[in-house]
C-alpha cells in the first residue's frame, strides 16, 4: 500500500487496530450465543464485555505472536490479559481461527465497498453536475482519433456517470457478495460449535451466515470482488484517457485545475500536464493487478490452505485504498476540469465541413442517388479538403454531379450542428430519468 | 480456439454464417422502423425480408471484403446482390457499422451465456444428485492438506454446489450486463438515425437499448461479462482440485471414470490418471487469461478506437467455447466420479484418533483445565501417536492428568463420528433448501 | 488463434501435418540410437526410415486416437501402418510420450522464434532506414501529452529501433532457453532409455539435451518464453500508441499508408483511421495475455500433471502467430508511413518559443539569477503565451527583468532549433554504431 | 508492501532516505562533470560535496513538496539549505526531475537485484547440499499425482536447482537490463546537458549510459525486469508445490521444520501444516502480480507521461522486497527440511510392484511380444493388483502367457531399484559438473 495514494478513512478499516477490535467483537458475540445456548456460562460471557472500551494493545500482541508463532492465539492470550484468564477460559470455544478470521476480512471488505460507495457517489455527483452545465457545449466527437461527427461535452460526461452509475451497481453486488460470516469450526461441520452461533454472530455484525464453508469462507466470493474493483479501476483509466487527450497540446479542449502555487515542471515552466489524469491511468493498473492473484486463490487445498492469507494481506488493502484514492481524485479532476468550448469549436472547425460529410452521403441516397455513386461523390470532394485545405460546403456546391442531387439549400442545410444535438434530450433522459 | 476443447452448439455462435445472419436481422429490422418512421419507403424495407431464408454466402462476402476492406460494407453490397441494389439502397441508412458489429457481438454473447447457463443447470444437478448419495459418506476433513476432522463427502459436494450456483447467479448478472444493443450512429448522438430505431430493433431481438452509447456499447459491460467467466473458470479449477487430490495414489478417496478402452499411459499400463480434471485446471487458465484483456478494452479513445475488436475476435469465441467444454466435461467428471467410501475410511483412521485431538481439548477446557494445561496436554498424547504410531484413544485413557478431568466414558464419546455429522441436515437445508 | 491475424509459415509449425513430421524424426533419431547401443536391432531402425517420404495422414491418426484417447499410441500405431508392425515394435521403446511431446513442442518453438527473429530484422531495418531519412525532421517532443523541446522524427524511429533491438536480443535468448529436448523416460530417470539416446536426438535436431528433466521439460524455460513475448508485445503496442497520436485530426504528423481503393468508413468517407496501429495495441493484448498462463504452468505436480497442455495448446499457436502478423503488419506500417513535416513545424510553432522556455531558465541561471528567480520570470511570461496567445520571444525581449540579465542576441539565440539537434549524430552514433 | 514479508536489507533500498542520498550522488557527479566541461565553476561543483556526509531530512523534504507539489524541486530546495543557495545554483542544471528519478530507480533495482542473486545463491547451496545428501534416497516418482516409477529425492532437489540455476542467470540478464542511467534532459536530446554527463554520472554510479532516452529511461528495459521476477516467483511456487504435497498426511514424505515452542493451530495441537510453502504459494501470486502493470507501462504517450510512476512505487518495493523474503524462507525450508525416507520407501510399496509394470512391458517386448500383446498383458496383471490388491510379480509369475516370453529371473530382475537409479551421476554431474 502506496501512503502517497493513500486516505486516512480507509486506511484505518486496515490497521491492526481495527482488525483486533473486530475479533474481539466477534468472539464476545460468539460468547453471548453459546451463554444462551446453556454451552457456557452467562458470567464468562458477560465477563468479556469488560474489555469493551480497551483499546488493544497491538505491540504486546505482536510480541506474544513472536512467541506462540499464531496470531489468533496470541489475541486471545492478551484478551485473557485483560478479562481475567479464569473468565477468558470459554472464549473461542469450539472455533477455529478462521471463523474469526475470515468473518473479519469480510466485514472489512464490507466497510471499504461502503467508503467506496460512498466515493462513487462523490463521483457521480460531480458527473452530472458537469454533463448539465455542458449539456449543450459542442465539441467534435471523434473515432480512432479522427474527427466524426459533432456532440457535445454533457453527452461526454454522461456516458462517464452512465458507466460509473453501472460500476456502482456492480459494487453493490459485490459487496453483497462478501457480506457473509462464518463460525462453522475447523472444517465446517459446526461439531464444536452450534450454527446458531453463527448465526447470531453475523446478525449483530451486519452479516448473512455463509450457507456453507469449510474452514474458510470460499473464495470465489473474493474473487468476484477483486474482479468488480478490476473493472471500476478500468473505467476510471477509461475517464482518464478522454481528459489525457483532451488536455493535450494540440486539442486543449480542457485542462485538469492547476492551483497557482504549483509547478509543472523543473524545467518547463509553461507545462500543465495532466499529471493527476496520467496518475489515475497508472493507478488504475495497480487495483487492476488484484484481480489475477484474487482468482488464482479460489482453489484452494480441501477444506484450505493459507496461501491465500498472504495475496490478501496485500490485496486487501492495497485495491481497496488506492481505488478510494483514485475515485476521490477522479472526483476532484471532475469537478474542477476546466473545460474549453472555444477551443472545441476551433477543433471542429479545423476541417470545415469535413464532418458533415456522412450527411451529405445521407442526402445523396436519398436523393436516389446509389449508395457507391454517393460514397465517391462525397469522397471526391472530402479529398479537396483533406489534401489542398478546401472548404468542404463550397465543394459541395460547386460540384455539378452533386448539385444535380441536391438544391443549394440541402446543402447548407447538412451544416448546421442542431442536427447533431437534437436527441441530446432524449439521451439525458435515459442516464439521468430527466431532461 | 482449441477444437479439441470445443462443442458444435458454441462453435456455432461464434460461425461467420451466424454473425451475418445476425447482421441481417439487424438491417432488416432497422428498415421496418425507419419505414415505420416514415423515413424510407416500406416497399424498401419489405425488400429486405426477401433474403429472409438466404444462406449468406460467406466465401463471397471474403471475396468482396477483400477488395473493400471492409467488412460491413462488403456484406451490404452482398445483400444488395440477393435484394436488389436498387431497393437495397436504404439498408443501413443513417448507421454505422459499429451498430451492427456491437449489437451482433452482445447477441452472440447472449448467447453463449444462455449455453453456459443450460451447462451449470446441468452441473448443479450433477453436484446435488451426488451430495444427497454422499451425504452421510464420511471422510476426513483436510487443512493444509493436513487431517482436521471428519466432514463427508456429501458436504463436499454441496460446497460447490453453492459455490456454482454462486456463479450461475453471477453469471445471469453478466449476461443481463451485455444485453444491450446501439444503433446510435456515428459518435452515438442519433444525428442520422431515430432512437426508436434502436428501441424498435432491440425489442426485436430481445435487447434493452443501451442508454447512451459513443460508436460503441461501452466495454465495461464486456469487462465484467470476461471477469465473471474468469471467476466461473476459478471454481472448476477448484473443484478439479479437489478431485486430482483424491486420486492421488496415497489417497485414492475417489476416480474419474475410466472406460474400458482408455489407455492411461504408452508406459505405465496401470495408471489411471486424473487427466479430466488436470485439463480442467489448465482450461481454466486459459478462460481466466481472457480477463486482463478484456480490462485493458475498457479504456478506448474518445467515441471508440478498433483496439478493442481484435481482441473481442480472440477472447469472445476462446473464453465461451472453453468454458462451455469446461462445464460439460465437469458435469461428466462429477456425474460418473467413482467415490471409495472404505478409503476413506481407512484414510481417516491413518492416525486413529489424532483428528479427535480438538474435542478432547475442547472437553478438558471445560471441565475446568485452563486452555494452556489442555493445550499441553493433549499436544502430548498427540506427539506420541504422530512420532510413536500409538493410539490416541489409549494413550489419552492412560494419561493421569487426563484422566483427572475426563472420565473413561467421557473420553469415549469424544470418538463418537456421529458427532461430526449432526449438523448435515442444516447445512443441506441452507444450500439446497431442504433436508 | 484467430485467422484473420496469422500469416502461413507460422501457421504450418503448428498444424497437425508439422507436429507428426517431427514426433517421426524423434522416434527415427532414437531408435538410429538404440541401434548404435545395440539395445534395438539395427534392421528395426533402419526401417522406420521407410517412412521417411511419407506424408502422415491426420484424420486416420485422428481416427486411432478416437479409440485409443492417446495421441502418441495412436500415431504409433499409424506409423507402423507404414512401417510394418512388426519393424515398428522397437519405436518409441523405453520412451514416454512427453519425451516426444516436449520435444517437438520446443521445436516448434524454436521455429516459431525463428521466423519472429526474421520478423524483427525486417521491422528493425524498415526502422533504420526511417530513422535515417528524418534524422533532421524536427518535430516536438512532448511530455504528458504536452509540447516540451524540439527533438526530430529520426530520433523517434532511432528509439523504437533500439528497443526493438533489445527484444531481438531478448527473444535470442528466449529461444536458447526452449532449445532442449528431452528423452528421459517416465520420470527422467533414463531407467528404461540411455541419456546417449536423448543426446543423439538433441543433435540431430539442433537441441541441447535437458540436464534434468522429469517426466517433461521444465516450464520455467517456457514461462521466459512467453513472457519475453509479452515484453515485445508492449513495445508493439508502444509503437502503435505513438503513431495513433500522430495521426490523430489536431496532430496529423503522420499517416498509416492508405491504399486507393481502401474505405476508411462506411458513414464517414474523409475518415483515414489509424486502423492498423489500433489493431496492433488489440494484438498486443491478446499476445500479453498468454504470459500469466505461461507462469501458471511452471507448478506443475510432482514429476509432471497435464494441465499445461491445454494451456499450451492455446498459448503455442495463439501468441507466435498472431506475434508474427503484428510484427509483420508494424514494419508494413513503418515502411510506409505517411511523414508529414510541415505538419511538424506547424504543431511545434503552435505556441511559439513557449517550447524554449527551459533554454531561457538556463540562460537566466546561468547569468546569476537566483533559480527560484529565474523560474519565476519564465513563468510569468510564459503565461501570457499560454493564457493571453503572446509571442514568448517578444514578451521575454520586453520584459525589463529578463533584458537586465541576458541581452537581445543571447535571447535571440535561444530560439535556434540546431540547438536542440546538436546531439542527435552522437545518439545515432550509439544506436546504430555510426554517424 | 506487507512487514510481515519484508527483510530489512531490502526494505532499506527503497526508504526515502535512501532515495535522497542516490539522488543527491547523481547531482552531484553532474554537478563535477559539468566543471569537467567549463559549464559550471569548479567551485560549485565542490561545494556540492559539502553535504556528503549529510543525512537528509525526509520530513522536510515532504514539507517543501506540500508547496511545491514537486518532489524533485522540494529535494534541490532542501540541498540548497546545505550547501548554501549560491553555491548550489548550478545543481541540476539542464537536466529534467526523471534524468534523477529514473536513474535512481534502475540503482534501486540494481541493488535490489545484488540482493535477490545473494537470496539465490544461498537458495542454490542448500538445494545442492540436500541434492547430495538424498542423491540415493529412492522415493516414487509421480505424475498425474499417480505412482509412476521410482526416482530419487536428491534428484528432485537437483531439478530444482537447476531450475533456480537458470533463474539466477535469467537475473543475471534482467539486472544487466536495467543497469542503465540517463541525464539527456526534457527530451533526450541532450539540448541543454552535455552526453558527457550522462558518461560521468553513470561511470561513478557502475551503470551505462542508456544509448537513446526520451525524458525516461525505456520501459521494455522494466517490463523484463519484472517478467523475470514472475518466472522466479513460479519457481517458488513449483518448488513449495512440490513440499506441501510431501507433507500432506497421506503422504508425509518430508515435513518443514517444526520449532518446539511453534503452536500449528488453535483447535487441533498434533497438526504441522507445510504454512510456509503455503505462504510461498502465495507470495509467488503477489510477485506474479507485478508482471502484468509491468507490461502495461511500457506504452507511454510521446516522450512519456506520468503513468507508470504510481505502478513503479507499488511495484518497485513489493515485488522485490516480497522475492527476497520468499527466496529466504524458501532457503531457511529447503535447509531445515525433515526428509522421511522411509516414508518414501513404504508409500512406493503400497502397490509393490505396480510401478515396475513399465519394464515389464518393455521386456515383454524386447521378447518378441507385440507392442499391444504386451500392452494386454500387463494391463491385465496390473488391474489385479489395482482392484484386488494382489502382488504384482507374483501375479506376473503366475500368468502363463508372460512366463511364455520371460523367465523367473527375468522377471525378479525387473523388480531391482538400482535399475532406477543407475543414471543418478550422470545427471548430477550434468547439473552440478560433478558427481
Amino acid at each position: 500500500m502506496i501512503p502517497r495514494y493513500a486516505r486516512p478513512e480507509m486506511t484505518a478499516i486496515w490497521e491492526p487496530a481495527t482488525k483486533f477490535r473486530i475479533w474481539y467483537e466477534i468472539e464476545a458475540h460468539a460468547c453471548d450465543a453459546m451463554a444462551d445456548l446453556g454451552v457456557i456460562p452467562r458470567a464468562n460471557a458477560e465477563a468479556v464485555w469488560k474489555a469493551k472500551d480497551v483499546d488493544f494493545d497491538v505491540a504486546r500482541i505482536d510480541e506474544i505472536e513472536a512467541v506462540t508463532k499464531h496470531d489468533v492465539i496470541a489475541f486471545l492470550t492478551h484478551l485473557a490479559e485483560h478479562v481475567g484468564s479464569d473468565e477468558a477460559r470459554f472464549v473461542h470455544q469450539g472455533m477455529t481461527s478462521s471463523d474469526v478470521l475470515d468473518t473479519t476480512f469480510n466485514i472489512q471488505l464490507k466497510r471499504a465497498a461502503d467508503l467506496l460507495l460512498a466515493d462513487m457517489d462523490a463521483l457521480l455527483a460531480a458527473l452530472k453536475r458537469r454533463a448539465f452545465e455542458h449539456k449543450d457545449t459542442v465539441r467534435i466527437g471523434r473515432s480512432h482519433g479522427i474527427h466524426a461527427e459533432p456532440t457535445t461535452m454533457g453527452l461526454t460526461f454522461a456516458r462517464f456517470y452512465a458507466e460509473m452509475d453501472r460500476n456502482r451497481n456492480r459494487l453493490e453486488k459485490a459487496k453483497f457478495e462478501i457480506e457473509t460470516g462464518a463460525i462453522s469450526g475447523a472444517v465446517g461441520t459446526f461439531a464444536n460449535v452450534d450454527p446458531r452461533v453463527e448465526e447470531h454472530v453475523c446478525a449483530q455484525l451486519g452479516l448473512r451466515p455463509e450457507p456453507i464453508s469449510t474452514q474458510v469462507i470460499p473464495r470465489d466470493r473474493h474473487a468476484m470482488f477483486f474482479a468488480t474493483l478490476g473493472v471500476i479501476a478500468s473505467s476510471i483509466e477509461n475517464i482518464a484517457t478522454e481528459i489525457r487527450h483532451m488536455q493535450r497540446t494540440e486539442v486543449l479542449e480542457a485542462e485538469e485545475f492547476f492551483s497557482k502555487g504549483q509547478k509543472g515542471s523543473s524545467a518547463m515552466p509553461h507545462k500543465r500536464n495532466p499529471v493527476l489524469t496520467e496518475n489515475l491511468t497508472g493507478l488504475a493498473r495497480l487495483v487492476r493487478s488484484s484481480v489475477v492473484p484474487a482468482l488464482e486463490n479460489v482453489a484452494l487445498w480441501h477444506e484450505r490452505d493459507i496461501s491465500h492469507s498472504s495475496v490478501e494481506r496485500g490485496i486487501g488493502p492495497d485495491a481497496t485504498v488506492h481505488l478510494d484514492f483514485a475515485l476521490a481524485r477522479l472526483t476532484g479532476v471532475i469537478d474542477k476540469l476546466v473545460v474549453y468550448p472555444d477551443n472545441m469549436l476551433a477543433n471542429m472547425n479545423k476541417f470545415r465541413g469535413l464532418v458533415m460529410s456522412q450527411r451529405v452521403l445521407l442526402a445523396l441516397t436519398q436523393a436516389g442517388v446509389s449508395r457507391e455513386d454517393a460514397y465517391r461523390l462525397v469522397q471526391r470532394n472530402a479529398m479537396k479538403v483533406w489534401e489542398e485545405g478546401k472548404d468542404f460546403r463550397s465543394e459541395l456546391l460547386a460540384d455539378a454531379e452533386v448539385r444535380a442531387a441536391l438544391t443549394e439549400a440541402e446543402i447548407e442545410e447538412k451544416f448546421d450542428l442542431g442536427y447533431h444535438t437534437k436527441h441530446v434530450d432524449t439521451i439525458f433522459a435515459r442516464v439521468f430519468g430527466e431532461g
